[in-house]
C-alpha cells in the first residue's frame, strides 16, 4: 500500500509542506527508509530530522523551520502519525468463514461475514454478529454475544452468559466471566458463593494478553464503552468500569469496586475492595488505592528506590516511625519549656 | 426451579415467619423481582427491606422487627444465603460423554460419567475419574490423575504426571505443574535444573483464572484439602500450602515457601522463597512476607496513598530516614544534658 | 537409565571417591532411597550423610571428612548435580511427526523431524526448525519462526510474524506478540497506535508459563540470548532484554525499557516506563524500579512487614514524614542557637 503524502494530508485533515512524494509506511525516526513516514512529537528528535533516510514527517509548525524534508503539520503529531499508521496498515476485515476443525453447536449463531478460525469453539446459544472474528483454539460460551466488528485472538475464553460489545479487541489467554472469588466460612472450611453474575463489556473495549474479568455474584461486572486495558490484569466480580478509563499493566482491582470515568492507572496498581474511585483520577504505577476517592487529581504510594545497603537502613527505620515522631514530640515539648523559662 | 420458602427454611436447616411463598432464584435487594430471595447481612441495608420487590429475606432474627416480608431466619445470613443460591442454581452434573473432536490417548482412562469436551487432549496414561469435566480446549498431560466430581474450564494445562483431587474447580488459562524457575550459574551462562516434582492437589480445592503452580524440583509441590486460590497467582516449586487456607488475586508465592492451615492472604501478597508461615496467619493485600512467621496473628507492609504531591515529598524523606534518626538520637542526648546542667 | 557412578564421574568431570555403584537417579537427601545420587551444597546439610539411604553424594571435597558414602567431588556441588539430574533424565527430543488433528496451513514449512501435537496450529508462512515440539492446542501465527530444538508447551500463543531462536523452552499460557499498550487522547476517546513491530527471542531462553511479551510499536521487543523468565511476568513494546539476565514471577516492565546483560531480579519486580538498567544490576524482589540505574549493584525499594498494628501506626506516620523532618530541622536550629548563647 502506497498513497501520496498530499493525499494523506488530506485524509488526516492536515497542511503539508514541501514536495510531494510517495509513502509506503511509517517507522521510527532513525531506522527509517525512503518510503517511510516519522513523527517527531518531542523537540529532542529534530536534531534526527537531518539524518534520516525517511521520506517525510509528522511534526508541529514551530519544530520544522529549517526542516527540507516533506512534513505534515500537525496539532498533535502522534496522534496524526498513528492514524497515518492505521491507514497504511488496514486491519484486514473479516470476510467470513468458519474453518473445518471449529467447532459450532447447532444451536450457536454466526453471521456469514463473521470468521471463526481453526479449531475455536463456539456453544450453544451464542452469537458472534458481523465482521468480527474468533482466532484459534478460543472458546466462546453459552449464551455469549459478541458485538459486530470484534477480534478475539488465540486461545482467549469466554465464559456463559457474558457480553462483549462491537470494535473490542481481545488478546490471547484473556479469561472474561470465570467465578469471582467468593467464600463463606462454614465451620471448619469455606462454603462456595455461587457467582450467577455476569460480565458485560462495552464498545471499543481493548483487553491485553492473560487479563482475566470475573461474573458478578448476583449483579454483573460492567466494563464501560472505551475502556483500555492493559496485559495480565485482574478485575474481580462486580466491578464497574466507566468509559474510556485506561488500566496499565499488572494491575489488580479486588470486587464490588467503581471506577469513574477518564481515570488512569499506571501499572500495578491494586485497588481493594469496596471502594469507590471518582471520574479524572490518576493513579501511579504500584499504588495501593486503599480507601475511596471522591476529588479527581492524582494519588500515589510505595516507596522510592535505593541502593540495597541504604535501603536496609531506612526501611529497619520505618519500623520505628511511630516511635521517632512521639519523641520528637517530646523534645519539641521540652524544647518549647525550655524557651518559656 | 422453584421452591417453597418453608421447604428452603427445612432443607436449609433455618426457621421461616411470614406466609409461605414459591422462591424462584435469589437476588440483590436492590434489584430483586417477586419469587427472588435476598439477604441483609448489614443493618445498613435493612432500610431497603420496606422497598424491595423480593418475596423472602435471609437476616438475623433481631434485624427483622417490623419486617413484614417472609423471612428465613438465620445466624449466618450470609451463609445460608449462599446454600440457598447453590439450592436454587445447581451445577448440572457430568452425565458422561466425550465429544468427537477431543483428542484422547489410547491408553487413558475416562470414565464413563465424565465429559470431554470439544478439542481436549487427554494424554497417554492420565485418568478421568466419575463425573469430572474437562473443558473444551483444555489438556491434560501424560499419567495426570484427576478425581471425582470436579470441574475443569476452558483451555487449562496440567502437565504430566500431576494430581488433582476430588471436587475440585478449576478455572480457564491455569497451568499446573509447569517447570519450577531453578537454573545455576555455568561460567557465563545458566544451566537449568531439571523439575522432577509433580503438583499434588487435595480435594475441594478452586483455583481461578490464569493461575500458576510450578512442579516441585526434586519433592512434590502441594496444596492442601480446601485451599482456595484467586485469579493470577504463582505458586512456585516445592511449596507447601496446608488445607483451608484462602489466598487472594495476584499474590506471588516463592519457592520452597510452607504456608500453614487456615491462612487468609489479601490481594498482590508476595512471599519470598524459604521461609514458613504458622497456621491462622492473615496477611493484608500487598504485604511483602520477608522472612517466616511463627506467630498467628495479621501481618502488614506498603505505605498509605496520599496526593501525589504529599506523597513526593514524604518518599523522598524515607530514603534520609537512617539519617533522621541519627539527628534525632543526638537532638535527644543534647536535650538530656541540658537537662543534667 | 542406570549409569555408574565411575561413568557419571566421568561425564561430568569430577572425582568420586568410594566404591563405585550404580545410580539410577537424582533425590532429596531426606527422600532418597537406594540407587539415588543427592547432593550437599550447604553445610547444614551434611548431618544428613548419615542417615540417608542414597547410594552416593555430590559434594565440594571439605564436607566429606569421615562420610562413608560413595560420593562425587565438585567445586560447585549444585551445578554437578543438576547437570547429574539432567543425564539421568533426558529429554526425549522430538523424533517428528504431525497429529492428525494438528491444523497446519498449506505454505508452512514443518521439519521432518519437528512434532506438532494435537490441535495445535501452524498458520500460513510459519516455518518450524528441527526437532522443535508444538505442544497441544498451541497456536504459531503467520510468519513466525521457531528455530532449533525448541520446546513449546501446550496453549501457547505466538502471533504473526514473532521470532523464536534454538533450544527455547516456553511455558503453557505464555502469549508472545500481543499488542504493545499504545494509545493517543483524541478528543474524548482514545485513538490506538497500531503495534507494528514484533517480539524477537534468542537461543536458549527459557519463557514461564502465563508470561507475556507484547510486540513492539514501530521496532521490536527483543529478549537476548539465555535470558530466563519466570511465570506471570510483562514485558511491555519494544523492551531489550540483554544476554543472561533473569527475572522473577511476576515481574512488570514497562515499555521501551532497556535492561543490560547478566541482571538479577527478584519477584514482583516493577520497572517504569522509558529507563535504562546496565548490566550486573541485581534488583531485590518487589522494588519499583523508577529511575534509570547506571551503575552495578544491588537496588531495593518497598518497606518491611510488620504486625499490623505496629504497621498502622508507623504507616500513617509516613504520611507526616516531611512534616517531621521540617519539625526536625527547626529543633536543630533551635538546639544550635542554645548552644550559641
Amino acid at each position: 500500500m502506497a498513497i501520496k503524502l498530499s493525499e494523506l494530508a488530506k485524509k488526516l485533515d492536515c497542511l503539508f509542506q514541501g514536495e510531494d512524494c510517495l509513502i509506503n509506511n511509517v517507522a521510527d525516526i532513525n531506522h527509517a527508509e525512503n518510503g517511510d513516514l516519522v513523527f517527531i512529537s518531542n523537540l529532542k528528535y529534530r536534531r534526527f530530522l537531518s539524518s534520516t533516510l525517511a521520506s517525510a514527517v509528522v511534526s508541529q509548525a514551530d519544530w520544522l523551520e529549517g526542516c527540507t524534508l516533506p512534513a505534515l503539520i500537525a496539532d498533535n503529531p502522534r496522534l496524526t502519525f498513528a492514524k497515518a499508521a492505521a491507514l497504511l496498515n488496514p486491519v484486514t476485515a473479516s470476510n467470513g468463514g468458519i474453518h473445518p476443525s471449529a467447532v459450532i453447536a447447532e444451536n450457536a449463531s454466526v453471521d456469514d461475514t463473521a470468521t471463526i478460525d481453526a479449531n475455536a469453539v463456539v456453544k450453544s446459544g451464542a452469537s458472534i454478529a458481523a465482521h468480527s472474528y474468533i482466532g484459534a483454539g478460543t472458546v466462546i460460551g453459552e449464551n455469549v454475544n459478541i458485538g459486530k466488528n470484534s477480534y478475539l485472538n488465540a486461545n482467549v475464553t469466554i465464559y456463559a452468559d457474558c457480553e462483549i460489545g462491537s470494535n473490542c479487541i481481545i488478546h490471547s489467554a484473556v479469561v472474561i466471566g470465570a467465578d469471582g472469588f467468593g467464600f463463606v466460612k462454614d465451620q471448619d472450611a469455606y462454603f462456595k458463593v455461587p457467582q450467577l453474575g455476569r460480565v458485560r463489556i462495552g464498545d471499543d473495549v481493548e483487553i491485553g494478553a492473560s487479563t482475566t474479568i470475573d461474573r458478578g455474584a448476583l449483579l454483573d461486572t460492567v466494563i464501560g464503552n472505551g475502556v483500555k486495558l492493559d496485559n495480565q490484569i485482574q478485575i474481580g466480580h462486580n466491578v464497574e468500569i466507566g468509559d474510556h478509563t485506561v488500566i496499565s499493566a499488572c494491575s489488580c482491582v479486588a470486587g464490588t469496586v467503581k471506577i469513574g470515568k477518564f481515570c488512569l492507572f499506571g501499572g500495578s496498581v491494586g485497588v481493594r475492595d469496596n471502594i469507590e474511585i471518582c471520574d479524572n483520577v490518576i493513579i501511579t504505577g504500584r499504588t495501593l488505592v486503599s480507601h475511596s476517592i471522591t476529588k479527581p487529581g492524582s494519588y500515589s504510594s510505595s516507596t522510592p528506590m535505593d541502593e540495597t545497603t541504604n535501603w536496609r537502613k531506612n526501611a529497619a527505620r520505618f519500623r520505628k516511625l511511630d516511635e521517632m515522631a512521639r519523641r520528637l514530640s517530646k523534645l519539641e515539648k521540652n524544647d518549647s519549656a525550655d524557651s518559656d523559662s
